[in-house]
C-alpha cells in the first residue's frame, strides 16, 4: 500500500527534523575535503584562434553555445505552454515541475546520463564519464582545434535531454505528486532516454541499421511521449473529466501564457534543428527554412482542421499544430525539400486534431496534448523521413517500435514501482483543492478571485458562460 | 450585404461538413503523388568551410539565422503587447490572429511574397521564383561561398513580412472578424508589402533614386502602419470608445504581458536592425549601440512627456516611447551618429503621446497606438535620415508618399472587398460579449471572476477604482 | 521636512505646465543646430573581413552582440520575477521602475557611467570619454582588427551596468516612489557601479592586488545587493510585514510570471557569464556549462532545504535557489572545476534559503529576496574563488570589503538626500491602496475581481484559503 502523499511529507520532514541545523556545518568541511582532489579540467587558457581550423571550431562552438541556449528556452517555453493550458489551482504545481525539472536533468545528465548516451561503450550503450569527467570532458581522440570542446557537445545535450523529461510533465499533470514526477524524471533522464539515444545518436545498434533521426523526433519526441502516455495511463485520468460516457471540456486557465510557450518553442527549435548539424555549415539554414515551414503548415492545417470539425478556430489546436508541424519535421529537417516540409508539416497538424479526440475516446487524458504532439507526430516525423527523404521505410520502422517498446517497459517498471513505494496520485480532496495549496502551500494567483472561491462560499452571484461545476474549476 | 459573422462560421462548416472524413485518405495519396516530382533542393551536404571565404559566408548565415530568430521572436513580442493593452474578453482573439499570422505570412511569403519582393523581374516588381524555387532558391549568380545561401536571406525576410502584418492586427483589434484579418494579412503580405519592398530593398524604383531606409521605417513599419489605418478606419471605433465629444480610456487587462512584449520586441529589434547589414561585419556593433540608445531615449522621453501632460508617468506611454525610439531608428540605425540617434529617439518619444491623442481627436480607434508608433515614428525615422544622416530630405518624403499611397490603396480595396463580401466586423452582441466567446468559444482566464461577471449576476459588490461600463469591460 | 508625493508630482505638473505646448517647437530647432556639430563617428563602411584577424575580430563582435542581447533580455526576467513576487496593487508600478531602469541606465551609462569605469583615468577612476565620444568611441591604440569595436564593449558594458540597477528595485518594491527610484538607479550607474567596477574591470587598484571577479558576483550582484539593502533599511518594511513579533507573508501574485523570469534570467546568464571572455574563444563552453551545472545545483539545494525546513517544495525557493547558483558560480565560473561548480552552487542554494529568514528576522523586508540573492550569494561566490579557484581568500575579502562599503556608503548618501528633499516613501493610504492607482492611475489587470474588491464592498462572499487581511492585499 503507498504511502499517503501527506505522510511522505511529513516523513521527509521527521527524517530531516532528527538532523540539528548543525549538519550544515557540515558543508564547508566537505568543500575544504573535496577540493584537494578536485583538480580535474578547467578553462584552459587557450589563445585566441591563430589558424582556419581554430576559428572554424572557434564558431562552431559558439554557434552551438546559442543554440543550446534556444533548447534551454525551451523550458520557459514547455513551463507557459502546460501551465496556461491547466487550470489555475494548479499552475504553482506545474511550474514547479517545469522548473525544477531542468535543474534534475542536468545533474543526472551529468552524473549518468551523458556516459551511458555518448561514453565509450558498445553497441547498446556507454559506459565510461561518469560526471563528465575523464575522456569523455577531455580533448580526446580528436583534440582541439580538430573538434568542439567537449564542454559544448555536453551542454547541447543537457539541453536536449531536459525536453524528454519536460515532456512528460505535462500529461501527467493535475494529478500527480511531485516526488513522484521528479524521480520518475531523473530515471529517465540518466538511464532510459541516454540508453536509446546512444542505440541512434552515438553509433549504436540502429545507427549501425541506417535509422534515420536527424534532430530526434524519435530520439527526443516519441521518447517523451511514449513515458508520458505509460504515465497518464497509469494515473488514470482527472477527477470529473470523463463522466457519463461524455469527455468534458477542462479548460485551461490562461492562454496567455500558452501562446508565448508555443512561440518561445517555435524559436527554440531554432536551436533544436540547426544545432542537430552539429557545426556551423551552409546547411544551416536550410534546415531552419524546412523548421519554419513545417511549423507554418501545421499551424494553418490544425486552425482549419478545428474550424471545419468545430465551427470555430480553436486556439489551442492553432498552438498544437504549430507544435505538431515542428515534431513532424524534426527527424527529416535536413533531408527533406522545402515542400515537403510543408506537407509534412500540413500532415501533422491535421493528425494532431484528430489524436487529441482518439486519445479522449480511449479515456487517456493529457491536459496538454503532449501525447499527441510529441508521441503521434514524433511517429510521423520519423515515418516521414522514410516517405520524403533518403531514409529506408523499413528501418524507421523498426526504430520507431524498438525504442518504443524499451521506453514504454522502462516506464511501466519505473511508475509502477514508484506506484507501489511512495504513491504516484495525490489524494482525492487534494485534487478537488488544486496541488498548488495541497502540495505547495501557495497560490498562483494571491489576491485574485477565482470562480472556486464563489462556490466554496456557497453564493452563486457569477453567471458566466461556462458551467461551474465544482470538480473541475 | 456582408454575410454575418455566424453565417459565414456556419457556411464553412457546412462546406466542410459536406465532405466525409473520408476525405482525409486524399491527403496520404497527395502526398505519394508529390514526392515523385518532389526533387528539388535540399540541404547540400557541403563540407566544413574550407578556406577564409567559405568561412566568413558561413559567420554571415550563422549571424544571419540568430537575428531571423530574434526576428521571429517579436511575434511573442507583439502577442503579448497586443493582448495585454486589451481587454480580457478578447484576449484569445488578439492571440490567435497574433499566432496564426506569422504562420500565414510564412506560407504566403514562401508561395508568394519572396518572388514579388526578391525575384528576377523589373524596377517594379519581382516575377519569378514563387514556391522559392528555382534560381531564387538555387545558388545563382554568386554561388556559395561567394554568397550567404538563399534559405538565409529567405528565412530573414520570412520574418520581417510577418511583422508588417502583426503591426495591423493591434489596430482592428476588439472587433475585427477573425477570418477577414485573415485574408488581408495573406494579401499584405504576399502583394502589397512584397511590392513596395521590392521598389527599395530590390533596386527597385525607389532605390534607384536613392532612397535610404536601412532596416525599414518605412518598408516594414509604416507600411504595417497604412494597412492598419485603413483597416481601424473602415472599422470603426469600439463600442463605447467615443460618446458625447468624450474619448472613454478602455483600458487594457495585462500590463504585465504588455511590458514583457515591449522587452522581447526591444531584444527582437537587435535581430532587426543589426540583421538589416545582412552580413557579419565591423559596423554592426555600431547599428546595435545607435539602436539601444534611439529606444532608450524614446521611453525616457515618453515617460517624461506624458507624466507632464497628465501627471502620472503612464507605463502605456513608457513601453510606445520606447518601441516609438526603435521604429524611428530604424531607417538610419547605421547612418547617424550616436548623438543623433539619441534626438532622434527622444522626438519620437515625444511624438507618439501626442499622436496617440491626435488619432483619438479625429476618432480613429487604435486600441494599442499601433498607428501612432509604427506609421508616425516611422514616416518620422525616414525623414530623420535626410536630417541626421546622409539621405536626401526630398528623395525620403517621395519615398514616404509612393509607399504609402500604393499601401492605401491596397489597403483600401481589400479591406472595402472583405466588408463587402464576408463582411469584416462582428455583430454589437458579439463586440459586447467579447470575441473571445462568440468567435472562438472559449475564454483566455478560465476559473477566474470577472467584473463583467458580477455585473451580469446583476450584483453591485464591486467597488472599484473604475467606473464600471458594462460595454467597456 | 519632505515634499509629499502628491505635491510632488503636482509640483512636476506645474512647472512643465508654466510652458505653453509651443516649448516642443524647440525640439526641431536644437535638432537644426546639434546636426552642424554632430559630426562624430558614424558606421564606418568597412570591407567584409578579409583575413584571419578580422574575421575573427568580427566573430568576437557577433558573440559579444548576441551575448550583450542575452543580458538586455535579463532585464524581461527581473520585471517578470519582481512583478510576479509582489502583489497585484503594485504590478503596474515595479513593471514600470524594471522597464525604464534600462532606459535611464543606457543614457547615464553613455553621459558618464562608461567613462567613469573604462575611460582613461587613475587607479581610482576613468576621467575621460564621456557620452562615449573621442578614443573612448574610437578605434583607439588598438585599431580594428587588432580589438573589437568599441561600440560592441560599450553595449555589454550597458546591459552589465543595468543589471546592478534592477537588482535594486525588488528590494524596495511596493512601497518606494517612483520619482525617488528613478534618481538613484541614475546615480548608481552613472557613479558608483562605473567606479568600483573600474576597480576591478579596468586596471584598478582590486585589479592591480589580483582580485579576481570573472563576470561580477561581486562588481555587479553584490553592488546591487548593498544598494538594494541599503534602500530597504531607510525605507522600512512594508506595512503589516513585521506585526507582534510575527512576519506576515506577503505572497507574490503570479507565480507564472515569476517563473518565467527565473526561466529568462537563467538563460540570460549564458550571455551574462561566457560573455565575459569578452571573446569567442574556446573557454567559452567550459563557463557555460559550470554556469549551468551551479544553476542546477542551486536549484535542486533550495528545493530540498525548503522542502526539509517546511515541509513542502516552496516554488518561489525553488526560483531564488536557482538564481542564487547562479550569481554564485559568476565570479568564478571560468575558474573552477566542474565539481566545483556544482558545489558552489549546492552551498548557494542552501544559504539563499536561511538568509531569506535571516533578514526577515533582522526586520529588512526585501520583497523579492534580492538581497540574499545578489549581495549574499554575490559574497559566497566572490569567497568561493579564493577556495576553489585560483584567487586568494584574503585578496576576495579585501575586495569585497572595500567595494561594499564604497556601495554602502553612497547608496546611504545618496537615498538620505532623496529621503530629505523629495521625499522616499509612498504615504500610508497610498500604499495601502497600492502604488499602480496612486502613482500611475491604472491598474495593472483591468477587469478582473480582485479580493481587495470584495473588502471594500463590504462583502465577506469570499472564503479563500489565505485570510484576508487589508493591507497585505
Amino acid at each position: 500500500m503507498p504511502l499517503s502523499k501527506m505522510s511522505f511529507s511529513r516523513s521527509i520532514k521527521a527524517i530531516f527534523a532528527s538532523f540539528s541545523p548543525y549538519w550544515l556545518a557540515c558543508v564547508p568541511l566537505s568543500a575544504l575535503i573535496v577540493i584537494f582532489w578536485n583538480t580535474a579540467a578547467t578553462a584552459q587558457g587557450l589563445e585566441p584562434p591563430a589558424n582556419l581550423d581554430e576559428l572554424r571550431i572557434v564558431l562552431d562552438s559558439i554557434f552551438l553555445l546559442l543554440c543550446s541556449v534556444l533548447v534551454i528556452f525551451m523550458n520557459a517555453g514547455f513551463g507557459m505552454l502546460e501551465a496556461g493550458f491547466c487550470r489555475q489551482k494548479n499552475a504553482v504545481n506545474i511550474l514547479a515541475k517545469n522548473l525544477i525539472v531542468f535543474a534534475i536533468a542536468t545533474l543526472a545528465y551529468w552524473a549518468v546520463g551523458y556516459a551511458l548516451m555518448y561514453g565509450e561503450g558498445n553497441a547498446f550503450m556507454g559506459t565510461s564519464g561518469f560526471f563528465f569527467s575523464g575522456d569523455a570532458a577531455a580533448y580526446g581522440d580528436d583534440p582541439y582545434p580538430a573538434a568542439v570542446p567537449p564542454a559544448i557537445s555536453f551542454l547541447f545535450q543537457v539541453a536536449f535531454a531536459a525536453t524528454a523529461a519536460t515532456i512528460v510533465s505535462g500529461a501527467v499533470a493535475e494529478r500527480i505528486e511531485f516526488a513522484a514526477f521528479l524521480i520518475f524524471s531523473t530515471l529517465l533522464v540518466a538511464i532510459s532516454y541516454a540508453i536509446t539515444g546512444h542505440w541512434v545518436w552515438d553509433g549504436g545498434w540502429l545507427s549501425e541499421m541506417g535509422f534515420s533521426d536527424f534532430a530526434g523526433s524519435t530520439v527526443v519526441h516519441s521518447v517523451g511521449g511514449w513515458a508520458a502516455l505509460v504515465g497518464a495511463a497509469i494515473l488514470g485520468p482527472r477527477i470529473g473529466r470523463y463522466e457519463d460516457g461524455r469527455v468534458n471540456a477542462i479548460p485551461g486557465h490562461n492562454m496567455g501564457f500558452a501562446t508565448l510557450g508555443c512561440l518561445i518553442l517555435w524559436i527554440g527549435w531554432f536551436g533544436f534543428n540547426p544545432g542537430s548539424e552539429l557545426a556551423a555549415t551552409a546547411n544551416v539554414p536550410y534546415i531552419a527554412v524546412t523548421t519554419n515551414l513545417a511549423a507554418a503548415a501545421g499551424g494553418v492545417a490544425a486552425t482549419f482542421t478545428s474550424w471545419l470539425k468545430d465551427g470555430k478556430p480553436d486556439l489551442s489546436m492553432i498552438i498544437n499544430g504549430i507544435l505538431a508541424g515542428l515534431v513532424g519535421i524534426t527527424a527529416g529537417c535536413a533531408d527533406v525539400s522545402y515542400l515537403s516540409a510543408v506537407i509534412i508539416g500540413l500532415i501533422a497538424g491535421i493528425i494532431v486534431v484528430y489524436s487529441v479526440a482518439f486519445f479522449d475516446s480511449i479515456k487517456i487524458d493529457d491536459p496538454v496534448g503532449a501525447t499527441s504532439v510529441h508521441l503521434v507526430c514524433g511517429i510521423w516525423g520519423t515515418l516521414a523521413v522514410g516517405i520524403f527523404g533518403t531514409g529506408n521505410l523499413l528501418t524507421q520502422i523498426i526504430g520507431i517500435l524498438a525504442i518504443g517498446a524499451f521506453t514504454v517497459i522502462f516506464s511501466a517498471i519505473v511508475w509502477s514501482l514508484i506506484k507501489a513505494t511512495i504513491g504516484i496520485r495525490v489524494h482525492t480532496e487534494q485534487e478537488i483543492r488544486g496541488l498548488d495549496i495541497s502540495e505547495h502551500g501557495m497560490e498562483a494567483y494571491s489576491g485574485f478571485l477565482k470562480e472556486a472561491d464563489v462556490l466554496a462560499a456557497g453564493s452563486s452571484m457569477a453567471n458566466t458562460d461556462s458551467e461551474l461545476s465544482g470538480s473541475l474549476r
